[in-house]
């Protein structure tokens, strides 16, 4: 959301709520008087707007602050768990996952369907997508949840600018304008549409969990996961880092083995076509990473075999990330995180054999806290950024679409299919 | 340096007259009145410190503003050239390299020396760099020039905070106090002492170079150098990035064959054994760089054979860099500044062909417009940070050392053996 033209009345006022809604999201509990202090803005113009963020549920007011010490004291101002959910979508190669997380951060719904969709045509596989969004959409609908806008996972490269697919080898999509054909199959979608790469918004899901959390959250970390392709994130000083055009954080067309097997983006001994899922359940003989897991379990030593191979190159592809990038901390999501057990001997040992200045560092490979919710957790909360930026344009919107929304939601609940989220 | 303690009159002066430095450094030309308008000085205390920067040689004011427009004009206000100097030496594996750079980026001078440093013991190769000092600082003290800080570059992982070297595989260093052991060497040394990564230096010095002559510069490049090792150094947003120790940017060790020959490092088929300027060499049969470069232009076919070799292994490293942080361009130094014409194909085509969504993106692979000289010279340029980022304990420290300087050049000057700049 960018401004144009000279910052007239209502610019500085979207500008001056998004400071205000800022403060508070940042410091839950705050007064009126110390988001004024904060902001630099008076005392009169923070009531009008907390006046406007607490009406539209963005904001909520309670009791008294818990503050001693002389004058008067204020309410305590938070976000409203009652505020604005973000709905996610994950576009998986062989399953749709959605999610839908309020405000603070509770999940409200999760549910993941099994869909084969490699080499099924976009529209296809967004027609089905749509019908995902629809029921989820339902879902909150029946429980009174508003959705504030809407995120995309996809498993290949994005242009976040523009929401265009440029590439995503494993679903066998070129260059697909994702936010205008999703629009097309479901056009009463709420809020403005975000896409993002899956493994850099699934890292930035992780960041938020572990600052959540309260746990020793490192500054800088990789976020590795693989489903069938493998994905990274890159969280650099405490923010996503993504690069020029948003298309950093690819890590499975990493060159392993230069005259290695064929890979779906055409080149030659990619880490995914050597390490990822696919190569790993081959190697292993496992129809599935269940069947792979209870084998590990059993101590088996094909898939003993498998995983520590798939370890080993990992380790060596992730050495010269560290060496490039100087993380302290690598963390495992996706298959890798339920394969950590095995996966970590074999990766570490490698990757410290490789790292330069390994006695004197070392690098953690930790499991992600998320798993394989960590992407379609990140697309909600993602949807969710633009309400949070720009809560003014979001007020004014939903003030707008009232009356239509309360129509709308009504036939979609009649036409629903019910689903319940699972979770 | 950083500030300890609370902020006291003197730890307030620190800050503002870096702050006044900062303004002019950045808008040359600036008046007083226009530094107190972007510091929020008032112009009293700015005056106070501007005649404290012009006494110390830091600041020039000259004739009279030109601007139209009512008030009185100001007088124009940028950085010294006939301010302090830093002073760069380079530790190369094969040779050491001194320079003199002003404040305002001139070269004052330039100087390469052969020498083997390669599995010498770290107090030799520091006693004859202590040497190339000491006659640089002759040198200077003859044209009566200051030196404001002395910085050192080294091919090897580096702790910048303390100045520690961890790990040097091609000199054959570990875990060196090279800060304390060259003053060790060298007590006269003036200034603050930085210790930095040839690569990283590198890739600062080629950033100021680009800016300086106002040519397009990319916001995001890595710069990759090969001399015996290959170093690479990281500009992201218009800053370097060298990660959570300062240790980011090391390329020489990607794995490129898991089963090649053993590297200095320990591990196996590193990029920089399989395709630096040692193995290119051996590689086409040449004893050095200038005999490689003849019969490169001779069309040889085992000198051309060997640069295109490189440039696949390095295009097929550089891919996986550019997939992971998505950066626009690719700057060649050192001697692949050198090799740029022969190299260039080969890395481009490689390159190209492992990057994900190339058809809708591509990389410029340039030359760095510095060359050999781009590390000594960074070395030399962020010698004179700690001045720009703490005038005024440049400038006390000036005041108390005023006497002992002129004496110790007067013998330095008696001492030197009188080398002539060479650049």
């Amino acid at each position: 959301m960018t401004d144009s033209g000279p910052a007239g009345q209502h610019t500085v006022r979207r500008h001056n709520c998004a400071l205000v809604l800022d403060a508070i999201a940042s410091s839950p509990g705050v007064s009126r008087a110390e988001v004024a202090a904060r902001t630099g803005l008076t005392k009169a113009t923070v009531s009008t707007l907390v006046d406007r963020l607490v009406t539209a549920s963005l904001v909520r007011e309670e009791g008294r602050q818990h503050r001693s010490g002389p004058g008067r004291r204020g309410t305590s101002l938070s976000l409203s768990p009652d505020g604005p959910c973000g709905l996610g979508v994950e576009i998986g190669v062989d399953y749709l996952a959605t999610c839908v997380v309020g405000l603070t951060g509770e999940v409200h719904a999760e549910h993941v369907r099994r869909f084969d969709n490699r080499d099924r045509p976009p529209s296809r596989v967004l027609a089905r997508a749509a019908r995902e969004l629809d029921r989820a959409l339902a879902d909150t609908a029946r429980r009174r949840l508003t959705v504030g806008g809407v995120g995309v996972a996809v498993p290949g490269l994005v242009e976040t600018s523009s929401g265009r697919v440029i590439d995503a080898p494993n679903l066998g999509w070129q260059d697909v304008d994702l936010a205008t054909d999703l629009r097309e199959h479901l056009p009463t979608l709420p809020g403005d549409l975000m896409i993002g790469n899956e493994a850099n918004l699934a890292a930035v899901a992780e960041l938020e969990a572990l600052r959540h959390r309260d746990e020793d959250t490192p500054d800088s970390f990789v976020y590795v996961s693989a489903e069938i392709g493998i994905g990274a994130g890159i969280v650099l000083d405490g923010a996503l880092f993504d690069g020029s055009h948003g298309l950093g954080g690819e890590l499975g067309h990493f060159p392993v083995q230069p005259r290695g097997p064929r890979c779906s983006c055409g080149a030659r001994g990619c880490l995914e076509r050597l390490a990822g899922q696919d190569a790993i359940l081959e190697r292993a003989g496992a129809a599935d990473v269940d069947t792979l897991v209870t084998r590990l379990d059993a101590a088996e030593r094909p898939a003993i075999t498998a995983v520590r191979s798939a370890g080993r190159m990992l380790g060596s592809a992730l050495s010269a990330v560290v060496n490039l990038l100087d993380v302290t901390t690598i963390v495992l999501g996706g298959t890798y995180a339920r394969l950590h057990p095995w996966l970590v001997d074999p990766l570490t040992a490698e990757l410290t054999d490789r790292l330069m200045g390994s006695p004197w560092r070392s690098v953690e490979v930790r499991r992600s806290v998320l798993g394989a919710e960590a992407a379609v957790r990140g697309a909600a909360t993602s949807a969710l950024r633009t309400v949070l930026t720009d809560p003014d344009t979001y007020i004014a919107r939903r003030v707008q679409a009232e009356d239509r929304t309360t129509n709308s939601v009504g036939s979609r609940i009649d036409g629903g299919s019910g689903s319940s989220p699972a979770s």
